[in-house]
């Protein structure tokens, strides 16, 4: 083990390389210069990890990393927009490693390259707490074509992708409140997938959407009262994953359970019944499930079979 | 004294008022569209400030606030960019009050009003540590007139804005290392001065420029090392507030702590001997202090009148 570097050796070492546009300067300079390409609009976002509430004493520096990054290139997939780089923001505890920054430099190197997102530029200091990644993305999408949170109408059908509840398993597992191992569900818990080829193929078709980080119900609920209209959710259409499934089963508890945890950076969204989502699955390469209907009212229900109404206590999962 | 608010009210209520472009859609969404000038490249920067790490626990919430986005906007300023507007990541300690939080709210409505610059997004989650506020910041400068830190050429001459030390004399005072309290002293410790307009009268002027974060030959030594040339700084020129002069006089001593200590915010940057530095002050409304040359070699040496080398042990502060 290698006490942690001064600054200086941290950036030069293990963070310049990661600096891989001529906009960044090498992290050598106060500010990085964004390219971005003509005739489009650019977003930015924000999201803080802090070790203990967003993630575990315990978990592997490189998926900490990926994570981080993963979860704010999510929130750029779910408007339709693509990732141009981002900032890193670190707040390190004195027993922080080389070892561990090491792994954690190689975390965002890896994802780097599959995303095709460079690091523009940072920031780090010293903390007498937790570690804290707070990581900024910028991304863009083309003029005029961002995908709101308001914009669902009534009439229009609810979607989601992927599958719900496997990331809520997976910290389950990892907080020993589950039965067995499932590395399929901790990995869903640990490494999100953002899904940016969906929401790509979603412009121009989804009339509201967003990333599932706090649960998929109280997400919706936010796509409700943006749009002012009510969601209607079919309990027996949100995806389970196998693995979910034979962990836990498929109750009504479980599916309960699962739309309510957070951590599964799925895409849940509206579109008009006409929308051909065949195609923007096989296109985005994604599954997508029909899970509801918009209806006129507020709100969001969870509905039986037979209609009757399940009650939610509790939405969705706060870090607040 | 209100209890912390639920993270629906922090965000409705404090700070969706301070979203003031359509682009921030309230902060209601996942990410802000960033309007932008045609015609200008833009740049991003980061920093964070922790609490006991860059300001004191018992510091006034408005100040804290007012600090962390004045720092990003002096990057910008440094580098002749104009602030488009700010992303706020929070982690707040459950012990924050609403009091403490509307005050903090104050402070931004404050200062984005004096610096023209929108709420444009952000995050807030809570931390068993100590308060951490990371703010990033997006400006935008006409194309191709970024003042890089490398570019310094030998010949050309050192200057630096307004006094140097007075931010880390307040500190001392503020620390209780100083024989009296003086207000203009912690004024300047707290309350950091943007210098948009100098960095705009820098533009095509300046061939290296930063702000003085760590200390003035702390951060003189970044352009060298940048730049790969020497710089030379008269001890004698370095400019010293009339109150910083008054609490400690004027020693070799005094000097050096001022050239050392971090947090002055003030540009040092360097030009041509042509340039017109009485224009620059003029139009830009600072005073503006020649402070040194610019030789071939490395490094920052600091000069007696006599030419002999004042030793530094220890060039600046760091926060790490």
């Amino acid at each position: 083990m290698v006490a942690r570097p001064s600054e200086f050796v941290l950036i030069s070492r293990l963070f310049a390389p990661l600096a891989t546009v001529p906009g960044a300067f090498g992290l050598t300079d106060d500010v990085a210069l964004l390219q971005h390409p003509d005739a489009c609009d650019l977003v930015v976002t924000t999201d803080t990890l802090v070790e203990g509430v967003h993630f575990l004493s315990g978990d592997p520096a490189d998926f900490i990393a990926r994570k981080a990054l993963r979860q704010n290139l999510s929130d750029l997939a779910a408007k339709g927009a693509e990732p141009l780089g981002y900032l890193l923001a670190l707040s390190l505890p004195s027993a922080v490693t080389m070892d561990w920054l090491e792994l954690f430099a190689g975390g965002l190197a890896q994802d780097q390259c599959e995303f095709c997102v460079p690091l523009l530029g940072g920031d780090t200091t010293g903390t007498p707490g937790p570690l804290t990644v707070c990581i900024t993305a910028v991304g863009s999408v083309p003029r005029g074509v961002l995908i709101r949170r308001a914009g669902a109408q009534a009439g229009d059908l609810v979607y989601v992708s992927g599958t719900i509840g496997d990331a809520g398993a997976g910290l389950a597992i990892l907080k020993r409140e589950a039965e067995r191992v499932d590395d399929f569900l901790v990995n869903r818990y640990r490494l999100p997938n953002p899904r940016i080829s969906l929401g790509k193929a979603l412009r121009g078709i989804a009339t509201a959407s967003l990333d599932v980080s706090d649960g998929l119900i109280a997400d919706l609920g936010h796509i409700a009262s943006s749009s002012g209209v009510r969601l209607i959710v079919y309990a027996d259409a949100i995806p389970l994953s196998r693995a979910l499934q034979e962990l836990w089963g498929r109750s009504e508890g479980v599916v309960v359970r699962a739309a309510t945890s957070g951590d599964d950076f799925e895409i849940a969204f509206t579109a008009p019944p006409e929308a051909d989502m065949a195609a923007v699955a096989s296109t985005s390469g994604i599954s997508i499930t029909r899970i509801g209907q918009v209806i006129s009212g507020q709100g969001v229900l969870v509905h039986r079979r037979d209609r009757t109404e399940i009650p939610i206590t509790s939405p969705g999962f706060t870090h607040f």
